[in-house]
């Protein structure tokens, strides 16, 4: 029997679904209080030092117990396996907590959530949302072109899991896209892709820059004056990677020149963003606070992950998304 | 030589196209201050007493040129083709050009700007953007979960061109459509197609309603009371059909029993809506000023529309979007 921890919400929504594996598994949870429980008994229903496998979710990471849960795991004798619901692994309690584990493994699921913020975002600034807003609040009808998506080209920096979510759905809507990665290639879903060396030569010829990039000593402030100097007067600028690829003294010096034209922005060098920021009250910055992810749909869909990854773990298949721990080294 | 009379702004757009015709067409032209002016010759340089062909487009019936303009077409002796770049035909002053005119044609190219439209109402929605602008305006780092357009069902009233180049939209993202029309059966477009008299039942079946009927002595009214109440407590309902369609004071009271949740219109009973009425304020209420076909891309199809339909008119081959007058009876 091995035990499987994860939050008690976490649990509600796979009990059902765990039940066919009972024979070999039984589940430990933690609610937001750090209170543990055996739902369904087995272990010695007193501690969790028999960890076997983890299955972190957002309903932990964000949860005050958050801490104990991570205490908890670096305590622990072993894991067998890590199965987180986030796709970054560059946080040091993850890493941490990956380099203990026998295996483990990430997730993708968010993807199609953010992707979905980054067509919000796209279409907010295109249909001139913020134009509207100030001209139903002023009681004024005042016809205002819009430009369609469909008449935008797009450059995206970084053709990862989100990055490809993003293209799809804006190529769905009719708009262009040109990916930007190392191996540069083609790719079917872009219209072209380039290399690093020719971004800023693509930059210029863009109506929008997603960036969606993991943060690593090689991207870190990638977006930095030059960058923004070389977009199009009026682009917009959207970014749902980290905060620190972006120079933001040099973002807000951009808007104000100009280029862009706006930001969109889910996260920040500092998070959370301290109040008084000039980031919160800039008029031509859409901020949301690192929430791009957190949908109904991406839990369902990591849980399925899990579930999926779960019989190939007991089962000694291949499991998916399994991280290469080397990039922690 | 039959001449052409359109808005300079058209002409401007569409002149290089219509040099292969120059043997056949002269172009003849108003501008915002009425003025005409006969920019290749032709004609007798003096009126418009030898209107043939007419390109009616938003650049003129937007103008403060356009009672001039309509006044023009009356007047004529005869009209042989009116080419419109719109898709309504309910219009006083379109029904008696029409009439007048030997063939009447549409336009549906912007379809797919109001179906842009729809999915930045729909997203800005199911986003909580109100939520978030408020948050942001109050600096506040506040995580808020959203709810994918992938996983919303949504009902589509009136699937003509704006209905199913919406539902294509929403289909591309995941959505599921339901489609209402009075021959019901399936279609490509649509999960499922139902016919008015199911479409009580299928109101408290969807996260989202769009409105996208024309105006009829069978439509006047349509979402009333009754509607709204069959509606789940917190759905969208959009209209870019046209404000008679609803009854306004019965969605503002809908809207404060929550039922709709929030409504996004792009059209009022009333326009220009006058200030002060409770639309404009109304804090689950997304306004904008009947603008969600206003985009260049669609006038550049419709012009590539125009000039197709110039070619069989010449010719004497069928024209696309031939308006049957009998509906104007």
């Amino acid at each position: 029997m091995k035990s499987i921890l994860c939050h008690t919400q976490t649990f509600a929504r796979i009990e059902d679904r765990l039940k066919p594996f009972a024979a070999e598994v039984y589940p430990v949870t933690m609610d937001d209080d750090s209170q543990i429980a055996h739902p369904w008994g087995g272990g010695d229903g007193a501690d969790v030092g028999d960890l076997s496998i983890v299955y972190g979710t957002q309903d932990i990471y964000f949860s005050k117990a958050a801490p104990t849960f991570f205490k908890l795991l670096m305590e622990a004798p072993s894991i067998d396996w890590f199965q987180s619901s986030a796709a970054g692994i560059e946080h040091p309690l993850l890493q941490a907590v990956g380099l203990k584990a026998g295996v483990y493994t990430a997730s993708h699921e968010q993807s199609p959530a953010i992707a979905e913020w980054v067509i919000w975002a796209g279409l907010d600034h295109f249909q001139g949302g913020p134009e509207r807003r100030a001209a139903q609040a002023d009681e004024t009808w005042q016809r205002m072109e819009f430009r369609e998506l469909s008449d935008t080209h797009w450059l995206i920096v970084g053709f990862g899991h989100i990055g490809r979510a993003s293209a799809q759905r804006l190529r769905a809507l009719g708009a262009k896209v040109t990916g930007v990665r190392r191996t540069g290639g083609s790719d079917p879903d872009a219209d072209r892709m380039i290399q690093p060396a020719d971004m800023a030569s693509a930059l210029g010829e863009v109506d929008a820059v997603l960036l969606s990039l993991p943060l690593s000593p090689d991207t870190e402030g990638i977006a930095d004056a030059a960058f923004f100097a070389a977009m199009r007067p009026g682009a917009l600028f959207a970014n749902v990677g980290r905060g620190k690829l972006v120079d933001e003294a040099a973002l807000i010096a951009g808007l104000d020149a100009g280029r862009p034209g706006h930001a969109a922005l889910d996260v920040t060098a500092t998070e959370p963003l301290p109040k008084g920021h000039p980031i919160w009250s800039h008029p031509k910055i859409t901020l949301t606070p690192h929430i791009s992810a957190l949908t109904e749909a991406a839990k369902h869909r990591t849980d399925a992950l899990f579930l999926t990854n779960l019989e190939a773990f007991l089962s000694g298949g291949p499991l998916t998304n399994l991280i290469d721990k080397s990039a922690f080294a």
